[in-house]
């Protein structure tokens, strides 16, 4: 790397060590980006298409000829919570589509979403502690209590997301322990990667279990404003009476994954201890004032709009594994979002098929890696439907099942042809 | 907060405490945001007017128009290290600038130059570690270690930056006690708060030393492109002949702080181990991609000009501190950037007076806030010139020497008039 041209080769061979300083607990070393694969079910990417880039640009333009200036400065006028037009748009958003009663001063703009689960984490949470969730769950979530040195108990689902009887017996056991939990962590609406949706009556009922055994509730929202009927139930956090919810949400879903905007809603007591955890002096403007003047003239129809293709692809896929897999692929319909959670024969595990697919171009996410108890979950993937076309959707996954079939003798049959 | 009528009053008695859940090792709790102050003498901002708003206005209107649809992935095209037309730009100005021979993949885009310093601390440190820096430096460098729980041994400052004899004596020291630092930090290139720049005989000097104690140096170059004569000395990083350094940078300091774009060049070995750690689901894509469309064919005239300003600015500090406060404040004139150092009488606490200046509306950086041997430096403090006016800079240094004088008596006399 280094010019200096008669220090070269002595360069080379005395070249420091840095794995004698790196710590012990860095993860797997990363392999080197090559692309994506022709057939992307993963990653929580949305339709291309529908990204309202002229809308975009035009409100981009518009925003930083009036007020680019104030980018001078490190968080804008408006201090650490973030730009002041986003917050209000946030909290007036989260009252129409939510029910929930928040102020502009309640809700902190965050780097994405999952600077909200950091902040609350790193708020929250040490290394011994345990945190009650959905027992298949979002592989971020697991990943970073994993790394904190958090126990995280599973609550069994249905389809109507997580079960209270469940998670009653499972709070029981841990009270019998003598131990509470820092948290219960919920993905109620749109469930990753169930897809499923917590009624108004389960909501409820887990707010008595919370406040029975004491405990605070952490709402991750980021999926909820993807339900095909965009309607959905009132927010945990709006049903709640005595500020036990931490809430977080994001556009990601709706307008770019690429813009880092998300949000975190807490009460003071929280969000006062939450702002010195926030040492990245502050979150991207442009991101944040781009949406401010998007947004207000813009989102339902936008949303609207991507709902509409998002569902398509959600039927297309429906279709693909019902002619491809027969059978042999069991999933219930999600009820919005951009994935669906597939459960294959017992023979088939998709940690191995994930790996052959990846060599052949097809990328899925293994079940093990997006539930609490992995093994017995190995016969089931998670397939994101939100960035391929259509036509890749059928394609993808008609290859998926000449793989699997390869692999594992699975799917036996497809369509009406006995596969050889 | 919440709406539910008639478990409103229960809400407010058995509102949930967080403070039970809230971990130990949180800091003290933030205030409510209160606006800017008319003299805003802190903070790493720059100049308003020279914000080139309409350029950065046509280059986001492009890029968004011509690429805005990858937005709907996570990471864009480009996968974890960044936006590719970014890290290129970003690598020839290294090379034009810093005479640092890299290449794209071996620059990472971070959100800030501070995500580079979270990943290379999270990477390398664990409690108990020792690092080596400059005695005066960066806050947020030394609170960051706080609360890793690393220990920082300070190495002196002359006007030439840090003093290699001392680094050597710290470094001996420590290798009698059996102990190597986990890394030397450096704020080679207008070190922060000192203004400095380490000539390149010491450059060289502090790579001889870390050959000699095996240990790797972290180059923080944050403000090595805002040097008056726009010329600096190669990057320690370019003078290394065996992979040891690691570097950061970024564009907050050049174009505009509330774009949240640093970068973090590093060799594979550390970053395939650095990548596992930026589990953010990428940076701000709009941010990089404007930049990359911005910065060719304006950065070197953007910096003149900003640079010019920010001369004007600094001068006007300096005959602001001569006017009002005489000989009272000692300084060196920074050889660029954003700050000037300014030394007191002993009398002076400057905690006291960043105090009794906020109640009047000056803010200021105490001197123990930016050192490592805070007592001693209770009479230095560091005034930023970046961003306020050529007028607001004379006032407010005005009524700074005026607090001062009531709370201390010094400055005894003011120009040629005695203080009473």
């Amino acid at each position: 790397m280094s010019p200096v041209s008669d220090e070269g080769l002595k360069g080379i061979v005395m070249a420091f060590d840095f794995d004698s300083v790196i710590s012990p607990r860095a993860a797997a070393a990363a392999n080197k980006w090559a692309g994506y694969p022709p057939f992307h079910f993963v990653g929580g990417n949305i339709d291309e298409q529908t990204l309202p880039v002229d809308e975009l640009a035009a409100a981009v333009d518009r925003v930083i000829r009036r007020e680019g200036h104030s980018m001078a400065k490190y968080g804008l006028e408006d201090g650490p919570m973030g730009y002041l037009p986003l917050r209000q748009f946030t909290a007036e958003k989260l009252k129409a589509y939510a029910g929930m009663d928040v102020s502009a001063d309640e809700v902190l703009i965050t780097t994405g979403s999952l600077q909200a689960l950091d902040l609350v984490n790193e708020l929250l949470l040490e290394a011994g502690d345990v945190v009650v969730l959905e027992a298949a769950n979002y592989n971020g979530t697991l990943t970073r209590l994993q790394r904190l040195d958090v126990e995280y108990i599973g609550v069994e689902l249905d389809d109507g997301g997580m079960r209270m009887d469940h998670l009653r017996d499972v709070m029981s056991k841990l009270a019998g322990q003598g131990r509470r939990p820092k948290f219960i962590y919920t993905i109620p609406t749109i469930q990753n990667p169930t897809g499923t949706i917590l009624n108004r009556d389960r909501r409820l009922e887990m707010l008595d279990v919370a406040r029975e055994f004491e405990v605070p509730i952490f709402e991750d929202d980021c999926y909820a404003d993807l339900t095909w009927d965009q309607k959905r139930p009132e927010a945990i956090q709006a049903l709640d009476a005595d500020n036990r919810v931490l809430y977080c949400g994001t556009f990601s879903k709706t307008i770019a994954p690429a813009l880092r905007v998300g949000y975190l809603v807490a009460p003071w007591q929280v969000m006062q201890h939450v702002l010195p955890l926030k040492t990245d002096a502050g979150s991207g403007a442009l991101e944040q004032m781009v949406l401010a003047e998007y947004l207000p003239h813009h989102f339902d129809d936008h949303v609207t709009e991507l709902v509409g293709i998002l569902k398509k692809k959600c039927d297309a896929m429906a279709e693909a594994l019902d002619e491809n897999f027969g059978a042999a692929a069991e999933y219930s319909p999600p009820d919005g979002g951009i994935y669906m959670w597939v459960t294959l024969p017992k023979s088939v595990d998709t940690r191995e098929l994930a790996v052959a697919a990846a060599r052949q171009g097809v990328a899925i996410n293994p079940g093990p890696e997006w539930t609490v108890h992995g093994e017995e979950n190995r016969h089931r993937m998670r397939l994101c439907f939100g960035h391929p076309t259509l036509e890749n959707i059928r394609d993808g996954v008609a290859k998926l099942a000449d793989i699997c079939h390869q692999e594992f003798g699975v799917p036996r049959r497809s369509g009406n042809v006995e596969r050889t």
